[in-house]
């Protein structure tokens, strides 16, 4: 990275450039002068290397570095020496050896900057994104930005040695009222019309498998205009592959070998193949959750059984109304845990919608329990048996509607896991859940809703019961689960006109309605369609987890707020009358 | 590519593979029913192979082939067999083998299609995008995104060898009204607001230097809201780079170092380096162009000297009101044009705002021309050594607005060479034009504009010469030029708050202004900017040149038409009115 202004990055020297001359340039880190001699920390992409100024040798240079602060952006020339023994400092990759430097050139001032230029600031994050500038100045954030390059290169380098073809897909697409809210774009040359930024190129990457194109990439950004939550933005970005002439153990195969190689090459890790599989209901049962973290135990256990016949009103009742009743043994924390931080799990099963939280401690005497009064003894042991259950133990019971019973102890798993800071076997581990639903009822909508999309094929043994009953069907639809964490999905698609009608049917469409917005796809599929599918990840997701952060923002070099603004540039803006005027718009009175 | 499905692609068998059992997958291209023999062409994005299915042998999968049709897909079983010497095709690649079909399977059927799937296709662009996942099966068609995608891959390659790091930047930016028209966005969670869609990554790679990422770049889609020509759509892609501490020299040293490497390995031509330079003002003295064609000569010749006490009233008023007289030798036309040729020359520069051509054919006695009783002998002989003509020759001269001049010369240029046919030495000629202008002036906003953009760099030399002669100074601004096309350009950029804001000024910007429209960039520039500089590539550009092509649309998967409107999805469409609401917009009455 040589160039006229410079022979060498700071941090690429070492012993052996001793005696060279070199030059170099970048930013002051730090400057101390000690009478005669002026030290400076000089730092660029690559790191820091230690400069020096001898007034007795040098003094038209030390007279320059003199007036030198932080960030001043200098060109320095000068040899490499070795440095005293007692001056070695063995906290940076140049430690050893210094540069005396015959002549400075100041190429740029600078005032003193608002946050500090070291991964120690602990300035907020409003301000860090309003000088985002002076911010990805650290070494964290450029070296997030650095290994994030690098991941991309990564994918981008196995699936081009796989045949996948990067083909660019619009950003000017159609509107589509399915799905999650579209960022609109006003046509003006034809006013009234709007353009949609892409939630994802599907349609157009299943359109390039019609096309023949047979293996696809793109590493994409995507669009969702909704509200934020710490882990979105409404800009990400997606890697987004699709296949042709493959089944799921194909699409399986291929992607858990880059995954695995992609964790290996940043991280070092070794994750074992084939990465295992778990059909979605087995997920909900044992973990509560379809992006299980298997990292830890804490299963849930199906007791509905053991208190089939309770007297225990809540039981009962939950039993009655259709209702689960699932509990979690939390070893040892009958022991470890305080009354006090046992309530605050009942109140945390809250936020799910639970009810409660029903509480046993198990002792050597038997249980303890505000509910013991309410159990027989057949209860009793039954629910020691089931659960496993040891003196020491707390059993954690949630009776409730089905789906809140899962999310409920779902997180409350999560939730004793964090507080139990339980040691991992593994740093990473993956699992891949399968058979999702097809489809799941909207109580808003009054409607079955795609799970996964609208293109999503459903289990070839699973079809007739699209009319019969369509809860049960199962797809043909994957995840990838990080350590609890989805990173990508996807399916094998409809590739059948008449199923694809079949499906919009289905979900509510007319097949007027159908035509009308996903006419294209349904005519495509008129001229010979290859069996196909794809999957999807979350490259910003990918990034956290690979760096260990859990703030999406770091991972991102110029990120949105919450309420989808840019602290530094102040966008969005207003636009000027005669743009709206063009675009056939006005703004609406307050 | 095997999968469950296929064990190799079509045109990847070879006579190596004879007596092996293989599994295809692919469209039918082609299909003849000789009697108990069916031949079908099998296609898949490789290539053709032909499957032969013999119903003495094979009844089954005869049966089925009888039922087969242009585009079904299918998947077949059989062994890879010599042909029989006289049936060998030389126009495919596998045309020494064939695949004997034991078994085969129906995957999808196909109406006929609407477009004949092959380069011979002659169907009008309008059905060609309609149905383009059926255009796209064509050999050219996945040839074009097959090499965009090299071309692609060898850029990243190259740049990351070069230590440029890939930082994505937003699409969802900041309106600016500087620049060509934005795509606006609307803001929901920040209603009345706007964003804009970028018409490039420009401020954020600048952004991005004073953060000190050293070497940046990007292949990323840029948008702008125009009237389309031939080589124009709404959203492109653009190559973009920007490099710290560098000069001019740097910038093109690695660039077109780039450039010819990816012209070496996509057409294997050698571009001998260093790539000439030539500045603007050469440039347009004889080319007549700020993107010379420097293949072939007729370059463009000062004659005002010649005529400057001329009796030819054209002539003489136009020097009189500070106008130019060039002239263009077209070698050799005097004789091969006809009277009807040279005047569609005359109403050809009308295109360019010439009022008029005047012409002259060089004869053995003389000149013949409708103004030759105007001339006296003195400014013909002038004439004839200025240009160094002979007789044959034919004499092109328009006196005009010197703009006007320059730029309908330069276009009769072009012209020229294409009727003449001219055979040119080389492929490609690569010029770099230097020293543009800084500001170019705008008798419409009766104010001076930026020739490149406001953070372009002046020419040291010249920076005094903006408060007193903007028109005359030079930028370090600098385009490459191949054929003349350019196929980029870029500039070293201002460095310095107070030179910056200099600029802005003399653009007219009030200090208020600036600061309310790149008050961020001038805010950054505070705190240590490194000197810094970039270019931007147009990569549809480069496809067309490396392609051969001169419609964009060809290497576009999903191309927009004229009107802005994609003929396969009806993008754009009516917005929800709810959506409108939400988004504080209505609709204008008409």
């Amino acid at each position: 990275m040589n160039s006229l202004y410079r022979s060498h990055m700071c941090s690429e020297l070492n012993e052996s450039n001793i005696g060279e001359k070199v030059k170099l340039c970048g930013w002051v880190q730090k400057w101390r002068d000690l009478g005669g001699v002026i030290f400076i920390d000089l730092r660029d992409r690559s790191g820091i290397i230690q400069i020096v100024f001898d007034e007795s040798t040098d003094s038209d240079a030390c007279k320059i570095a003199s007036t030198l602060r932080n960030e001043y952006v200098i060109q320095v020339e000068g040899n490499v020496i070795r440095r005293s023994v007692e001056t070695v400092n063995d906290n940076i990759a140049t430690g050893i050896i210094e540069v005396k430097c015959e002549s400075v050139n100041l190429l740029d001032q600078a005032q003193n900057p608002p946050i500090y230029i070291d991964d120690a600031d602990t300035s907020k994050e409003s301000i860090r994104l309003k000088y985002r500038y002076l911010d990805l100045r650290k070494p964290s954030m450029q070296r997030n930005l650095i290994i994030r390059h690098k991941v991309a290169g990564f994918i981008r380098n196995y699936l081009d040695e796989n045949g996948f073809i990067d083909v660019e897909t619009p950003m000017l697409t159609k509107p589509t009222p399915e799905g999650a809210r579209d960022f609109l774009v006003p046509s003006r040359v034809q006013k009234g019309n709007f353009f949609a930024l892409p939630q994802s190129p599907q349609l157009y990457k299943q359109i390039l498998m019609v096309s023949g194109l047979d293996r696809y990439y793109q590493i994409v950004k995507c669009f969702r205009d909704e509200d934020l939550r710490q882990d979105r933005q409404p800009e990400f970005t997606q890697i987004d592959i699709e296949m042709s002439f493959v089944d799921q153990d194909d699409i399986i195969k291929i992607n858990e070998e880059m995954i695995t190689k992609l964790f290996k090459k940043i991280k070092n890790v070794d994750i074992p193949l084939p990465i295992p599989r778990m059909p979605y209901k087995e997920a909900m049962e044992r973990f509560g959750s379809d992006k299980p973290d298997i990292r830890f135990g804490l299963e849930l256990v199906d007791i509905k059984n053991v208190f089939k016949d309770s007297g225990f009103k809540v039981f009962a009742d939950s039993i009655a109304s259709g209702g689960d009743i699932r509990a979690i043994n939390a070893k040892g924390c009958g022991e470890s845990l305080s009354r006090r931080e046992i309530d605050a799990l009942v109140d945390y099963v809250k936020i799910y919608k639970a009810k409660g939280l029903a509480w046993l401690k198990v002792t050597d005497t038997g249980v303890k329990s505000p509910i013991d009064k309410f159990l027989n003894d057949e209860e009793v042991s039954g629910l020691l048996l089931a659960t496993n259950a040891e003196p020491g133990d707390l059993i954690l019971i949630v009776a409730d509607k089905p789906d809140i019973v899962f999310d409920a102890l779902g997180h409350l798993r999560l939730e004793l896991a964090n507080k139990l800071d339980i040691k991992y076997k593994n740093e990473y581990e993956f699992l891949w859940v399968t058979d999702f639903p097809l489809f799941e009822y909207s109580d808003e909508e009054k409607r079955y809703m795609a799970k996964h999309h609208p293109f999503t094929s459903p289990n070839d043994e699973d079809i007739e019961l699209m009319d019969t009953d369509p809860g049960s069907v199962r797809a043909k639809a994957y995840d990838l689960v990080v350590n609890g964490v989805e990173i990508g999905g996807g399916s094998i698609r409809i590739h059948n006109k008449e199923l694809q009608e079949k499906m919009f049917e289905a979900l509510g469409f007319t097949k007027e309605s159908a035509w009308e917005q996903f006419g294209f796809l349904l005519e495509a599929f008129k001229y010979g369609t290859p069996p196909h599918g794809g999957v999807a990840y979350g490259l910003d997701r990918i990034m956290m987890l690979l760096l260990d952060l859990d703030n999406i923002k770091e991972v991102i070099a110029f990120p949105k707020t919450q309420n989808h603004g840019c602290l530094m540039t102040n966008a969005p803006g207003p636009a000027e009358e005669s743009r709206l005027r063009e675009l056939g718009l006005e703004l609406q009175e307050e």
